[in-house]
């Protein structure tokens, strides 16, 4: 994480679940039921420092709902490009990648986070400028999966995207324009699917670096759908064609 | 709207374009680009207030990024269940209803909103108590798709289930221990999505009254999507199964 306090029951079990490096708990005084006895028993076993504070100060500390329970934990690790790559080829599989191509909202970051978690993503790239990044929402909003999927910064997209292009993987994009329904699209193999800012979509560079467009159809008056509605429809198609294709 | 400010460029432009009783618009000093030059069009072209205010002051009246626009709007209006289904056969479809029970995130709320308006969901209905309500961080999230989607609320949703019943309705709700996929599953004909709250799932009443119990499978060590996810990816399973059926 950027910042280094995470909040809330799940955000907080998954983190010590993993194992990651956590400094201390921390827990609102009056706190004690299943899953707050069950986070300060994972705790213990860990040799993590569990400190009992007032409910009003914990209130300010997150600004935010924390459910009774927080967790000072050490910072984000990033991972690379290279190692994305490598976790795809360890589990014998063709990559399955996440570009987000500006995402702002830490909220939609974290959901697409937890979504790629479910279904076997190896690994999220992001820009290291103009984006959001690893940060305590984001892991709160990911359920924790933030501390599962591996996600890398690079410093120029249109640069990775070409590395991804020379690998084979087919760099897919959503695009209201697009001629097919993504269902009606070959999605199997190495991929890159791009999912693009929440206002803008994608940039003209990084759209014509896909290898493909998919529309999402829709039949309504607004004519796109939350970056993280429209990634877990596009992921779980993807996944469902892997699936079947052996 | 329970409350009556609404910000964010897309937002004030669907709320323009849908016609809503809007009291005046309020446009950041200096903000002079294309689209808030559109929203100034749209304001004058229906007769509204337009009110240029200093960046600061529109800052703390909004308390999150307005881009430079805002709207106060009349309250929201909400439908009836009644209406929702008059909808659906005024249309001569087969009612394609969501109903969230306990939802507390206005962002999921909104970003269900806006899902359910691409996918052509005839009402989503909410319970009036403990649960979110529309406001302007829903319309925000929605996109302006809170305009264009009937939202009624219920003062007993296993009543309301029940009434469904009697109408022949399908009620599906998502459950990991569910046997099947979603996608295998007859999902056709007049139904009811549940979507439950984002901590606790269903309620057990609610997941009682379900004729049918839908996995999203994972293969990640999380072990559900957030709210808004799963029901993009339940929604758009529905869409498409209707969409073949008829």
């Amino acid at each position: 994480m950027d910042d280094n306090l995470i909040f809330g029951r799940n955000a907080v079990m998954e983190l010590l679940k993993a194992g990651h490096s956590v400094n201390k708990i921390l827990i609102a005084e009056g706190s004690r039921d299943g899953s707050v006895q069950k986070i300060f028993s994972l705790a213990k076993n860990a040799g993590v420092v569990v400190e009992f504070v007032n409910r009003d100060k914990l209130d300010k500390l997150c600004g935010g709902r924390h459910q009774g329970v927080a967790a000072l934990a050490a910072a984000a690790d990033y991972s690379t490009v290279e190692e994305i790559l490598e976790l795809a080829e360890s589990r014998n599989e063709k990559p399955f990648l996440i570009l987000l191509d500006e995402l702002e909202d830490p909220q939609n970051f974290g959901a697409i986070l937890r979504t790629a978690e479910a279904v076997g993503v190896h690994g999220v790239i992001i820009p290291k400028r103009r984006s959001v990044r690893l940060n305590s929402t984001v892991f709160k909003a990911s359920a924790g999966a933030a501390e599962y999927v591996k996600v890398a910064q690079v410093t120029n997209v249109a640069q990775t995207l070409k590395i991804f292009r020379e690998l084979d993987l087919k760099i897919v994009g959503s695009d209201v324009s697009a001629q097919k329904d993504f269902r009606q699209e070959n999605l199997t193999g190495g991929i890159v699917l791009i999912i693009g800012n929440e206002g803008r979509g994608m940039r003209r560079l990084t759209r014509e670096a896909c290898d493909l467009l998919v529309k999402i159809p829709m039949v309504g008056k607004i004519n796109s759908l939350n970056a993280s509605a429209a990634g877990a429809v596009l992921m779980y198609e993807i996944f469902f064609q892997r699936q079947n294709d052996g």
